[in-house]
């Protein structure tokens, strides 16, 4: 299936996430409304919310009300990129300027706060425990996991592992609970709710490593964001993990000595990327990024073969190709 | 009952409430517990989770597991005292460094979130959709006090009902809801819970306004805060919004133009506070709290007398006396 079929395929269900997201009770304050629009209505993917929508659908579940439910993790995940930006210091998000860059520090800290509130909100009044309980514990996991990630910041002796665990938290989990949710909003068996589980953590990786792939050879056109910042910043990702793994002493201590460059230049980068380039180290990247495609395909095997289930398979594929 | 009594009466609920917070299931990353025990055990005086063990019994609920749901209160006021750190730059926080001074300000908005998604983990594992209610509104309450508190910041022309709705979200929406979910758990009619909310209201709003005094008139060995801080800053509280409104062309002009000193020394602050003394600020604010607490005993008072009551009602009037 390519882009424009898959596109079309999701297009309604894409069309009434917006109008849920459109319909969430607005806040009081209106300086509230305009920061939230700005971030929840900044060209975001949807992807949560759709997962949500077709794992649902997957289990049988038709009603209308799963938009209402889905737009909570767009929700979430919007709280955390503000707070990611205000960390991170990011320029730029999906092209535009950062909110932090726009508001303050201080606001964008305030309004994420705000969309996890309303996110929570969302998730109590759906009245269903087996939600609540997903949702929360998620919310703690992605916490763990942003902490994590600024303690590993320029932790270069980080293991593959580690790394699994920080991305898994930071990114994962949330698109994990998106499935999950699906599943019980349907009333599946545990078994099947592990299954969307499962899918939905081994999706969730495969996206944040192509994220980070992304990172070092997107296009800043296509992608919205700068290419190189995590180099930049001294985040230590998989391509740059393998390579440092790999190296030989003196191409390791240069990449090391790229990385730790106070003002790096297109030059530098250049140079890194060359270095990880010479050892393999996006294509490794990529191997890693489809072998959790493949993982995530077999626990959507478990369900039985229909449009839906073709749908989500086509989703999954498409993580691996995408360009932003 | 003076502060002894009153402190000796309370005595083993505090030791509960301590000996819950302990119990709180720790997170697996280190640093996350060493930054939060930094901000919950840092001499708080756990008033919220007092009033909601209070209130329970109050309504004649006596088990033992009030003062596990009772943390909560604390966990989301130390969540929202994290991010306050970093939005106001303050540099002491009870009379130790500020969390952000010492970790920065990215992994504080980080184990912010974290406490706050502890928190309402807690109330989820509570198990009851009307605590859940009470506190997914707060925390909407809360965020939307702050943002207008950041917004409010330097508004001179700010009416004294704007100042009591920012105050109410910002501080007495939490306290209120501690009292409402004591009485939640007791299992009370509607009439009894508003009457629990309210009085949660008033007391709230009088804690606030005793603060905002504090700001101006403590001591700052007593309060472990810098005095003097809102003023500082250009936070307009109720004694100088108060004088604002009564004080001559002259005075006004000459306390604005203190106020916007961008340097301020403690000679400022002293002739700052001179001129609402002249006003009679202070005796103003004094005697709001002490409108407030009357309203908060009014609704006490709907319940009958017992030693719960009288506790509760000396613990209202004690705001007013505090010196911290």
């Amino acid at each position: 299936m390519d882009k424009e079929r898959l596109l079309s395929a999701i297009a309604e269900d894409l069309k009434k996430i917006e109008a849920a997201l459109g319909a969430v009770q607005a806040s009081q304050v209106p300086f509230i409304n305009e920061v939230s629009h700005y971030i929840l209505f900044a060209g975001g993917k949807r992807l949560r919310p759709l997962l949500t929508v077709l794992c649902a659908r997957l289990c049988g579940y038709e009603d209308e009300q799963i938009y209402r439910l889905s737009v909570l993790f767009e929700y979430l995940h919007a709280a955390t990129l503000l707070h990611d930006d205000v960390v991170d210091g990011a320029e730029f998000r999906r092209g535009r300027k950062a909110a932090h860059n726009l508001w303050g520090n201080q606001a964008t800290i305030l309004v994420g706060d705000y969309l996890y509130a309303r996110a929570l909100r969302i998730a109590v009044e759906e009245g269903n425990f087996d939600i609540l309980k997903v949702v929360t514990q998620t919310t703690l996991l992605m916490s763990e996991g942003e902490v994590l990630q600024l303690l590993n910041c320029d932790n270069t002796g980080l293991t593959e592992k580690e790394y699994e665990d920080v991305i898994f938290r930071k990114t994962a989990a949330l698109i994990s609970a998106a499935c999950e949710c699906g599943g019980i909003m349907a009333g599946v068996s545990d078994k099947e709710r592990e299954a969307l589980r499962e899918f939905g953590r081994h999706l969730g990786l495969a996206f944040q490593i192509t994220d980070d792939l992304l990172d070092y050879l997107g296009v800043s056109e296509e992608t919205g964001k700068d290419i190189g910042t995590d180099f930049k910043e001294g985040k230590v990702t998989l391509p740059l993990l393998y390579t440092l793994n790999q190296a030989s002493e003196s191409d390791r201590t240069r990449l090391l000595s790229l990385l730790r460059d106070t003002e790096p230049s297109r030059e530098t980068f250049r140079e890194a990327v060359e270095i990880i380039n010479h050892y393999r180290g996006f294509e490794y990247t990529r191997q890693r990024a489809e072998v959790e495609v493949e993982k995530a395909l077999s626990h959507l095997f478990l369900f039985s073969q229909n449009p839906t289930r073709d749908l989500l398979e086509n989703l999954t594929r498409y993580i691996l190709v995408r360009r932003k």
